[in-house]
């Protein structure tokens, strides 16, 4: 299968790059960019070098389709907006790892994300896929993948068993997230830059973070209907997210039901990790891979469920899911070209 | 004034020494070690080198008490247990920066610390300060102060305006604190090492850190007395803790009305600075100084307060507040010697 | 092909799983360890849970030969002196990733190992094997490779294209080395504690580098006799090595003739990436791969030439080269189970 | 004494503000901006909150006359060159911490900074004071100091005793420098961001560093007149330079010898601390100080001498420099206002 790639200059794409040179069904035909055409990516990313030898090309639908079964739309938020109908008319594939197909309700994206939402036909196309919880959802002739949010991903993992066991207080969700520095993206800012970042922990959009409608959206369909409180934290390190999920269950749960409800909901995923009881995973166990590691407590003192969930935000929460989900997409085996290990140390 | 410091080796001793070295009323006479006795100061800490010229010596509580008139205790929980008695006796004054005089309850000292706890008639001698909410209990003749620990400093700092409001719901109190790793201190231990913490986040003692009854023995004193849910986290940075604290407010009230709350609350507090409304403080804006900075939000979806409180773990989290005590004790204007800039960046 | 490592608990060991985890003709079927017998690698090293499902097993080297094609030594120095000889005798594969075996010279290790060395029978079956520069050393039944240190590999990689060539003044190399901390292992000590390390840079072993003969050995045999000056630098990250080479050059040669002789020297080394002229590559670029990248610059105004040499240390320096030592000596494509991708950001 | 700063905004800058603010004999009088005028520093710099109450004032060379008796200019290169000359004029004292009046030789400024040199007669007027090595430059009435570059300092602090005792070998110098980001300033950029420089290492501006021609200018008057090899790296650190220098010595020197001539020409500087033999200085051990900490030693088997110099580059390498050349410049204590400790760890 011939993949493209838009936007392979992000860390997202090249990411991307990384993970479908080794995919042992999918091949690299073309890598498209809107401001470096004509470069070759090895100029931009150097660790590329000998590897990938695309050079970027101008993003044109037409010609896209032509050349590619599958496309992946890795650019910021607002661009994919205006290029998948295109593409999605000129007949190729297309999985969206932004954040405009995600939210069902457009009044939603319009008052989180400040932008524009796509036409609703097209918001209909879109298969919101997080693959653990959603793979079903895609079928036989779906085109259309938008691929979840990192923080989402790493949340929703968490939170799903518990979500759909009517267990969780309603009102009781809070989620304090912490990310690395590399889910800004590669545009300098003095926000991202170096010294600034080092040696230094903050919290950004309080209350205001655009994921929070995307988590709302599916809590809500594992029956938990309140908003959320979800912050955010820039923690000086590049890749990672850790997400602390808090709630309240209202029966008389132990510590040990709450386990077993894990252990046994993802008993059977390749890439969800639950750990032991009394065991927790740091951000690195999953570094440059596609798992999800979950940790699990209850607090008799408080009644309170603490869940501990990570991820690497460029891989599970973008990219691995990404290729994930073109392998649902053409029916592929799930795992196939994401069976390699976290990188640790 | 003569002071000694016993357990200088540690991080926060380092910290003692640069503070006192530039201190007006203060002078370091005498610096102890169990370990290293003998050992110029600057061996160990060279960036100390003709700086503190002192020798580290042996602990003997008659000639400690004989060469000063304070004792900063800088040594890990258990040593003061045993050493505050016989200085105390000897006539010294003592400002222990470790956990064993700081919980009035025995009991909650040996669950939480897994440790025989210290005799009750010192633990009642002992006054907790944390000046901008204790000052009051430092009287003419106090001899022996509790200094607070890290994280219930920037948690109380952060929970006590709302703590004592009456606003705070019940049972609602959540703190997700975030530690640099130097509150780990200068042990080498195979969860201290750079490979494994750098570009890396973990979660630790999960529902089980010893602070927890430190902030819930305030928490009671201000009215809150439901058990709090207390998470740490280890984060790739050496200094800085940020507490991101949680709860619902059970009245009609407004973001302004909690922003005004702690703006005068804090108002005229010279270490304690409360953000604009929408801004929030990173630690890297107070590392190496004696503040303690504040941001609120409340979420009207929610009715959640967000309160984000940061201190510099060795600063105002161990060492500089022993200090600011030691200026209350002395009866010095509590600024004195503190009056310094955060380095930034 | 089955294989084995003993000291799979290091941070080489690591490496080595996941690369054999994934490799096509090497399978784990078995890893030892002196301390942590009975052991899940995953309690270990969490984030090869549900990966590498192996358990740690004692040291018996007549076990081990009859379980195993090939053992990796992956033990500090001083341990495979030890190890080495039973298994080859028990008739073993072996590939020594320690320093005990590079030195043919037995004052030369006794000397800067401080430490005794190996019989000198069983050094010199060791082949010394570097691939890009000795692989044509390792012949049909070579039983033993020595694999080379990180520090040399970057370094002579790096100098020998010059140090063959004839141009390169005698006396006039020195080597500024820069390495991360994961060289220096897992064992804590208050030399590799975070907080020692972050946001600082120190030299070390000034002149008493035990690399040091090891770089001077295959200097010889390349023509250039006189001793090298060479300093190792501790850089506040966990992995990556650079080696910034200085040497001056006799002859009237030009910045085009140096680049040239590097990139003919490596045209056909599927590992070794000569930069374009004008471009230096920087340790990120090749971490978590087996490449080595290399930069080239001549300055008319001093006549000397400066190399820019990077390698991930615990891969090139450590596991993925040894996996392209076994790839050579079994025969098999020497670039089997190690074509992926650096991984960046 | 009155003294305004310009180019408040950038990490010099900050570093003046938290220097000045606790100066026993200079008051911030006013600080300026070319971009941010009418701006609160504290908006910028939420740090000072509280502690440098000033607003950015917009650039009128007349009014900075009239309200300061001295201007730091620590703006970028380039700006220095228009600002000094009217300030100058106007009667104004001033300190340039930026590069354009180090260079004597106007086409050096040019060829190396690749932008137009100052005018001669204003070169001519700017005193060039790396203190310990030419306090004695600066007289009764000296109006214009030019402050050193980072790099040159911590070099030539390094090499001043070597260079000055003629045993160094002509053309044998090479200086392999290694510099924190914060180097880099605040503008933001690709090369800046954190994600491209955390965990990695770069060499940059190979043989083209601005620093080159004022090293060599001052070597020159130390007596050695090769041009010097100089290349620098960028860490992942915010503060910190090290130098390492290597030179031949040309004599039958020890390695006593070479230590005696550090130790003695430095034994009456109060920021200069040469380290007993065999000890070298790490980068965090002068961090937030204006200390130069050196380490030095002597291989027998290459007749080589490596010499270790570690600085803060925002302090000894600009602010607190700038500061203690102010203080030469009004005859006051030279370490007043300079006499605090490194932050550590």
């Amino acid at each position: 299968m011939k993949v493209g790639i838009i936007g392979a200059t992000g860390y997202g794409g090249a990411e991307l790059l990384r993970i479908l040179n080794s995919h042992p069904e999918f091949t690299i035909s073309a890598i498209y960019s809107s401001s470096q055409q004509g470069k070759m990516i090895q100029e931009h990313y150097p660790h590329l070098t000998g590897i990938v030898p695309n050079t970027l090309e101008e993003i044109d639908p037409n010609k896209i389709a032509k050349d590619t079964d599958l496309v992946f739309l890795a650019a910021p938020s607002g661009v994919a907006t205006k290029l998948a109908p295109s593409l999605l008319e000129a007949g190729c594939k297309v999985i969206d790892v932004s954040g405009d197909f995600r939210l069902k309700n457009t009044e939603d994206y319009e008052h989180w994300y400040q932008k524009e939402a796509a036409p609703t036909e097209w918001i209909e196309k879109a298969v919101y896929c997080l693959p653990e919880l959603n793979r079903k959802d895609v079928q036989t002739g779906t085109q259309f993948i938008s691929n979840p949010g990192c923080y989402p991903t790493a949340t929703l993992l968490g939170l799903a068993p518990l979500a759909q066991s009517g267990w969780l207080v309603e009102g009781s969700v809070i989620i304090d997230a912490k990310s690395g520095v590399s889910g800004a993206g590669q545009s300098p800012s003095l926000a991202t830059i170096y010294s600034e970042l080092n040696e230094n922990l903050k919290i950004y959009k309080v209350n205001k973070h655009q994921h929070i409608p995307e988590i709302e959206q599916m809590l809500k369909k594992f029956g938990y209907s309140s908003p959320i409180t979800f912050q955010t934290h820039l923690n000086p390190m590049t890749r990672g997210i850790m997400a602390t999920i808090y709630g309240n269950v209202n029966t008389d749960v132990t510590e040990d039901d709450v386990w077993n409800l894990f252990s046994e909901f993802y008993r059977n995923e390749p890439f969800v990790r639950v750990r032991e009881m009394g065991i927790f995973p740091a951000t690195k166990e999953v570094t440059a891979s596609n798992y999800c590691d979950i940790g699990i407590s209850f607090d008799e003192r408080t009644g309170r469920v603490t869940i501990v969930s990570v991820i690497d935000n460029l891989m599970k929460g973008a990219a691995s899911q990404a290729v994930q989900n073109a392998n649902i997409m053409f029916g592929f085996e799930e795992t196939a070209g994401l069976k390699f290990s976290p990188v640790f140390p």
